[in-house]
């Protein structure tokens, strides 16, 4: 059986820099005495960037895989060059093509260790699901939001985002390494056990299905007139509900949640998404029931040619 | 008796955006019955780098304040032009001249609220030893390193940098805002005393003088070979000594602090000093009595025309 390439990205956002450290410095060492394990092929997201200490130069790459941006040819854009780049090179067609990739990211913000599945394709599901089975990691599922799209993964027959943090940019932290590290040795060590038929698989996953996002209250001008409660800092997938403070005006004053139930937040404060206008997102926690037809599809993609 | 006016900077790097939160949206209300309170002069350091997000255009404004470069008019160096801008402005012969500054900033290092004075200048000290009296704050010294020169307070007759964190840059947290206000204020009615002779100093104070910086180790093209060791990681503070785990190599290997007695470590890990090739700066903590000189050339300082 031919074992698949699994491309590995770091660096996709420029001022993101422990991922880079872990693709250098990083050797996969297989636990499993099988031989068949997956071929690696590692790659620097936006090299330009990454040199530049800044998260992109022209917009942001994990938002620039989009079909109407990829085929804009007058597009100057640097990231939009680089998209094509990473597709000509690694994607489906590519000249060294791989079948799934894994993009590592780190965030400013408390998200822990999670995975980021975006849309509900079976073989994410699977895969995200055999990593959650083994470590208990969240999982973020994006998914419906016009506003955000053309993420790497989507590019892919099948790919997860790895979150890691919280970090400020441009900030190497050796936790951060080892954090990044400890999902990228399960993922690989689970899709080498589909290889081998030794994926088992979870009952139910847990996903955080995403709702929407979270402006900063502002003024006439779009300038930010409150910021993040302190109550709300690092709270990340803690749950929110009527009255949980939300943001503070200078004067004191207090806006309140004023919804019924709960939601639970994630990406909160997150220095990047300042200029996305994004304070935080809200996600709905829920319980899905593992379906036969992910792992099917799934051991038959991994080990298809 | 005319009150001095007190120079407020914030955003002098202009991806540390809690100073220019608090500006723009604090209100010092003095807690003195006094009315000869000092006037205050708010000013963004670096507009066009806020406007970036990033540390700095072209070179980093608090290390352009340096004769050669102040004089150097085929500088198109943006940073260059707006320390002369800044010196036009406030300085000692500018046109709203300003006698004392206090340049407010955040780090990604754990340094808690700290002050940072350059050199020993009798009115720094002066003023430094009356925040830190007050809240307990400790002090950097900062001096004799020639690979760092150019600071904008020593641009001013007296002037202190405040320092606060730890928070990711381009991340604006309640709690540092809080913090940078709570010295500010200190500072400002401490100021205030001085006009009502009403200040009182402590008998000695305690800084933690600059003694060199580390660098992390690197290979024959400069790129780093290691990380910070994760036991350092937010220890800023913390003394270290022979055998203290410094950095850690891919393989594990692990560099030690090799000299005798004790050094206290600073800004370690800091973000944007990765670019200055400096991981950390070592001091040594000091217990100095406090000078009658300092007080009496500060009490003339403040009150004089």
């Amino acid at each position: 059986m031919n074992s698949p390439k699994v491309l590995l990205v770091g660096g996709t956002h420029g001022n993101e820099i422990n991922a880079p450290w872990v693709l250098d410095n990083w050797t996969y060492k297989p636990s499993l005495q099988d031989q068949s394990t997956v071929r690696l092929v590692k790659v620097l997201g936006n090299p330009a960037a990454y040199k530049a200490g800044k998260r992109y130069l022209d917009r942001d790459l994990n938002r620039s895989f989009r079909k109407d941006l990829l085929s804009d040819y007058s597009s100057k854009d640097y990231e939009v060059g680089r998209a094509r780049e990473l597709l000509r090179g690694f994607g489906e067609g590519g000249l060294n093509p791989c079948k799934l990739v894994l993009d590592l990211h780190s965030t400013t913000s408390s998200m822990g260790s999670c995975l980021v599945v975006y849309g509900r394709r079976p073989c994410d599901l699977a895969l995200a699901a055999l990593i959650q089975f083994r470590l208990g990691v969240n999982i973020y599922l994006h998914e419906g939001d016009f506003s955000q799209q053309g993420f790497l993964v989507e590019s892919w027959p099948c790919g997860l985002v790895v979150e890691v943090g919280p970090v400020p940019q441009n900030l190497l932290e050796i936790s951060i390494v080892r954090k990044t590290s400890l999902i990228l040795e399960a993922a690989l060590e689970e899709i080498s056990k589909v290889l081998v038929e030794k994926d088992i698989y979870p009952k139910s996953i847990v996903v955080h299905r995403h709702l929407g996002s979270l402006d900063l209250p502002r003024d006439d001008e779009g300038r930010p007139i409150a910021c993040l409660h302190p109550e709300l800092q690092n709270q990340d997938w803690s749950p929110i509900k009527r009255g949980t403070p939300m943001f503070l005006y200078p004067n004191g004053e207090v806006d309140r949640f004023d919804e019924k139930g709960y939601v639970v937040p994630v990406f909160i404060n997150e220095a990047a998404y300042a200029e996305k206008r994004i304070s935080m997102s809200l996600t709905k926690r829920e319980v899905w029931p593992f379906e036969k037809q992910w792992k099917e599809d799934f051991r038959s993609f991994v080990r298809s040619q």
